[in-house]
């Protein structure tokens, strides 16, 4: 027998370093994990450096490598994967940026980089669409709203670059800067000349925005600005289905994940409640997975939590939200005809309080996988497993190989 | 708590292969080294390849790809290193050449390739650079002694190359070579045109000097010829702390090791005694890397003795260096704030009696990594360690990561 479909799951950020607070043992060696050390148990496990020894990832270049799309292949910046995750379609060469709705007083000193923390910007955003003209420099754009005060912008046209600077002075107090071309280059000069023009015309709009009148009324900042920033041009991504002859989806509340499952072709399943952070949904992602995987071929799952306690350099808290993880993958030791993959994006470690290059706990489980004795899902018991130590770019050949969907190099 | 310092500790070709004499284990299995087994003990080990499997590394190769410049990129010969090491500043696009100070006879034959072992020719060097002239040719050139007979040259002009032969008939008894071009370019035969002027008029003027006579009177072997070798033209080495933002000092006894140092921009720290033998002052270089430590934040430390026990082919006395090199680094277990990594650039089996391409054993040690059951520093028990194998050019990754320097790749 062999699995036909395969879920990834990607637990971001949950391996570590030592903890002093646990006498020198990670969070995740600290935590009570049953349900992750049984599937060990069954399973093949390993260490894997998502992009290469040392080096520290981001969140969307390691997922891009374990979807097997190597960064330094395919990665061109934050900008065009954010507005994917907002639901633009990018397509070949057009310019995607992050947006920040933010408040800047009547001098153009930015106030507050994220207009007190707004959330509901939809309005706000449609506005934008439908009222600023860049059609005088033959410029056509999307302009969506994401997560809280986020947002994304997307430019379609003729020689547009992606060497620009941003508006964003980057800190509070500070005027609001002018976007520069990087180089010389008539398409980077006309991109900064567009984002400049897209700029005011929008603050112009917004200023006029019931909403925001209200906001003010009320004392809140008002959403007048947007600062863009991280350039990017999108580049071609085979789409998945082509390169692997698998249908697949994604399912994650950060926007810069599904904004990685989209760029690559996997569909986006949104589940309610569903937020990043230690209080989001588990049951019902866990429930929407497997439910999804009676459709799908494969599903790309990412389990944000721990992350977040890393971030925070909370050891206690990274444990405890690991527990809870543990407790809600127990469904999946019931998947049948299914492989599936545990590992992180990275390591964030409570004494970096950032990503760091450390490798990650891979464990592989269903049928046909080799089982080795490593009876424990962490850091130090997966290094000592069968699988050694991989590479991020060859998780995807290693899991289709598994499924028999590996094509034959040779005769 | 994350430690801010990174001391690279080399045990120049301390690893090796079973060997008969010990029962089948290798020297520093056999050997006694209680302070590398307590630092293995409460850090975490692998093993590495150098430059990649199975290929034998020179010791220039090795560091350079140490230290993170990946041979296949940088290396250019050992003619500019050993220039470097000989305290020549060696600037882009210059050539430089490795010399042997040497006797020939009337006939121009070779009778002594090292001139006697000749050893103090800090006059005769400064002759040459005082009276050659190669100004017609539009050649600048400076020349220096190293350690023993050994010198170094290096060419400054337009339009020189490297591809060049040597004047060395790389046996005694032979006559004298000219300098030839190896290619029919004219930069190439504008070098070897220069290098039989400077040849020609540097047997003259070494002739003529006092120090020469008198030993002639002695009768030892007067040093009135220099062969030239080991040609390469100086490249692009992008300095070491706009690299790495580290401040670095490498510590060696070879003028290879410290050339390669000085190469990629780290300052040479000179200890007296040190000699790379057994006789060398290991205590006094290892109170140099400690104090140095309070200055630099990178310290390149290079221990010689191993390795040319093992060119001698003797593994008692190579078991015996590598238990007085294990006494020396007793101090280092007190280190504070600094993260400790220990190699060897190649393995120098006794049964070779010279490098092999057989993987070194690595360890590194302090604040942050990840411990494993490694309870040895030697080949073997390394092997079994939580790093696994890695190769040379991710250690500076590896190590940078770990002291959170390294640079995040995405978002």
């Amino acid at each position: 027998m062999t699995a036909e479909k395969i879920l990834l799951c990607v637990l971001d950020g949950i391996s570590d370093r030592p903890c002093p607070e646990f006498g020198y043992r990670t969070p995740l060696q600290a935590a009570h994990t049953p349900n992750l050390d049984t599937l060990a148990r069954e399973g093949i496990c390993g260490i894997m450096d998502t992009i290469a020894p040392g080096i520290r990832p981001g969140s969307d270049t390691a997922h891009l490598s374990l979807l097997g799309y190597p960064p330094e292949r395919y990665y061109t910046g934050r900008g065009p994967i954010e507005a994917e995750g907002c639901g633009i379609h990018m397509e070949r060469g057009m310019i995607g940026f992050r947006v920040n709705y933010a408040t800047i007083d009547d001098e153009g000193i930015v106030t507050d980089r994220r207009a007190g923390r707004i959330s509901d910007t939809g309005a706000l955003s449609r506005a934008i669409q439908e009222e600023v003209d860049l059609s005088s420099l033959g410029v056509e754009f999307v302009f969506r709203s994401g997560a809280g005060h986020r947002a994304a912008l997307a430019f379609r046209g003729e020689g547009l670059g992606a060497a620009v600077s941003s508006n964003d002075p980057k800190k509070e107090g500070a005027i609001l800067h002018r976007f520069e071309a990087l180089t010389s280059k008539p398409e980077d000069r006309k991109t900064a000349e567009a984002l400049n023009d897209f700029a005011r015309q929008a603050g112009e709009i917004l200023r006029e925005q019931p909403l925001n009148q209200e906001r003010e009324k009320r004392g809140d900042q008002p959403a007048n600005m947007v600062l863009i920033r991280g350039a990017g041009q999108m580049g071609h991504y085979e789409p998945f289905n082509e390169k692997y002859g698998m249908k697949g989806s994604v399912i994650a509340a950060a926007t810069l994940i599904t904004g990685i499952g989209t760029v690559v072709g996997l569909t986006r399943v949104d589940v309610q409640g569903i937020t990043g952070s230690a209080n989001t949904n588990l049951e019902g992602k866990i429930r929407a997975t497997i439910s999804e995987l009676e459709k799908a071929d494969f599903v790309l799952l990412n389990i944000k939590g721990a992350d977040e306690a890393g971030h925070d350099g909370n050891a206690q808290k990274k444990k405890e939200f690991i527990e809870v993880i543990d407790q809600a993958l127990a469904p999946l030791q019931d998947l049948e005809n299914c492989l599936i993959a545990f590992c992180a994006d990275h390591s964030t470690p409570c004494s970096v309080k950032d990503h760091s290059g450390d490798p990650v706990p891979l464990l592989i489980h269903g049928e046909g996988v080799r089982v080795d004795g490593v009876d424990r899902y962490d850091e130090i018991a997966c290094a000592g497993g069968g699988l050694h130590r991989i590479r991020g770019e060859y998780l995807m050949p290693v899991l289709l190989d598994l499924v028999n969907r590996s094509r034959k190099y040779g005769a």
